[in-house]
């Protein structure tokens, strides 16, 4: 392991990284961003890996409690370092457990939002990275992705929110998956690398128990042409 | 019925409207030109009112033959003499029926492209327009949605390839429905009114018996802030 720690940009906070393993990108930040909640409610992060999404989400909304769900222990380990090392592991959890087996970590109806960056490759698809951390965290070994929607269902109580952050070629999964288990698709916003290109990335918002109807948002445009963030993403990142 | 003759820029041809009935938009050039074929196909366009879609694919592509799909009977005869006015009676033809009926009209897997462009509306959703024919073709009021996409999978050879334009807030049911009939989503584009909005329409390409696998495409951008079409809205409607 190679540890790294970073400055976050969000409430002062810092990150402890294994620059050998999974190290957070904008992903996390689209995704902690989209996960709008209120001082009182409660979130559960699934796939939580490094814990970023939680220390964001923390410095942005101030819920009552956060609980990150992360299958490897040393990721786990991390998180929970960088919680006590910026002071929040009073509200900040990490539960170090396989989203198959929440059930019984966690109590059922019991979160307001579950915020959720799962591993984008599907099993068996694509080359697998020799470093088992990695592999972990770009592929999906032990859950697939209707196993973290219907972990999602089952943590969230009716009028819950779910968000995802996934590759647009899983839309129809995603979208599919999410009304199998109660959780209907409200919003879908797509992230695109330049202005005018194909989104890379799709952001979508379901709530648990609502009545059918999809808004199609705007889509976020990652960098401006000469490769530098646009306003709207050091807006999001915190840095303007 | 008070009737028009408009051209509509596409190989010369014009076509017949009712004033008081359903103009067409940009909802029909948008949908015939992702409708793309080759000589030798055969095409259905299901719901085809004025017969708009056949005539502007027919321009584009020169497909074998384009049968359109329409219930009411005052659309589909105004379609029948815009097709000869045009000199392409031979090629394109009506069938008068809904498109609960189609079976009873036209024979199973003898098509290789399925166009439509259903009513927006949900059937007892929105105000309800006194003018019937209106009334006809904006809201679902014989066959639903989920008919349109049965009737497509019914009339598509393995392989062929069903293109929809339809409202965002319909995404989720238009993706699942159309797995659910065996007719995978290969492609979404989003058109947007102008650059950097929400879409307010979706254009799917979905393939009949395909693998999963969804390509989201950069939108497609109507007009420009000044109010006029956008260059690539000019390349589509012939007009460039």
């Amino acid at each position: 392991m190679s540890l790294r720690i970073d400055e976050i940009g969000f409430g002062g906070y810092r990150l402890m990284q294994d620059t050998e393993a999974f190290c957070y990108g904008v992903d996390a930040v689209l995704l902690a961003r989209e996960s709008v909640c209120t001082h009182g409610e409660r979130v559960c992060d699934l796939g939580s890996g490094n814990g970023i999404v939680p220390l964001i989400i923390n410095a942005l909304y101030d819920p009552e409690e956060i609980i990150g769900v992360e299958l490897q222990e040393n990721m786990a380990d991390l998180a929970c370092q960088s919680a006590e090392m910026n002071g929040v592991d009073h509200k900040i959890h990490f539960v170090n457990c396989d989203v198959l087996a929440v059930r019984d970590h966690l109590k059922a109806s019991s979160f307001d939002i579950v915020s959720c960056n799962p591993p984008y490759t599907e099993k068996g698809c694509g080359s697998v990275n020799p470093a088992s951390t990695l592999q972990l965290a770009r592929h999906e070994s032990s859950a697939t992705l209707s196993d973290f929607i219907a972990a999602a269902a089952w943590l969230l109580r009716p009028g819950g929110r779910f968000c995802l952050i996934h590759r647009p070629s899983r839309l129809v999964d995603i979208l599919s998956l999410c009304r199998e288990n109660g959780l209907e698709p409200k919003s879908l916003r797509p992230v695109c690398p330049h202005e005018g290109e194909a989104p890379n990335l799709v952001l979508v918002t379901a709530v648990k128990g609502a009545g059918k109807e999809l808004r199609m948002l705007p889509p976020t445009v990652v960098r401006k042409p000469d490769g530098s963030f646009t306003d709207e993403m050091l807006l999001i990142s915190g840095r303007q």
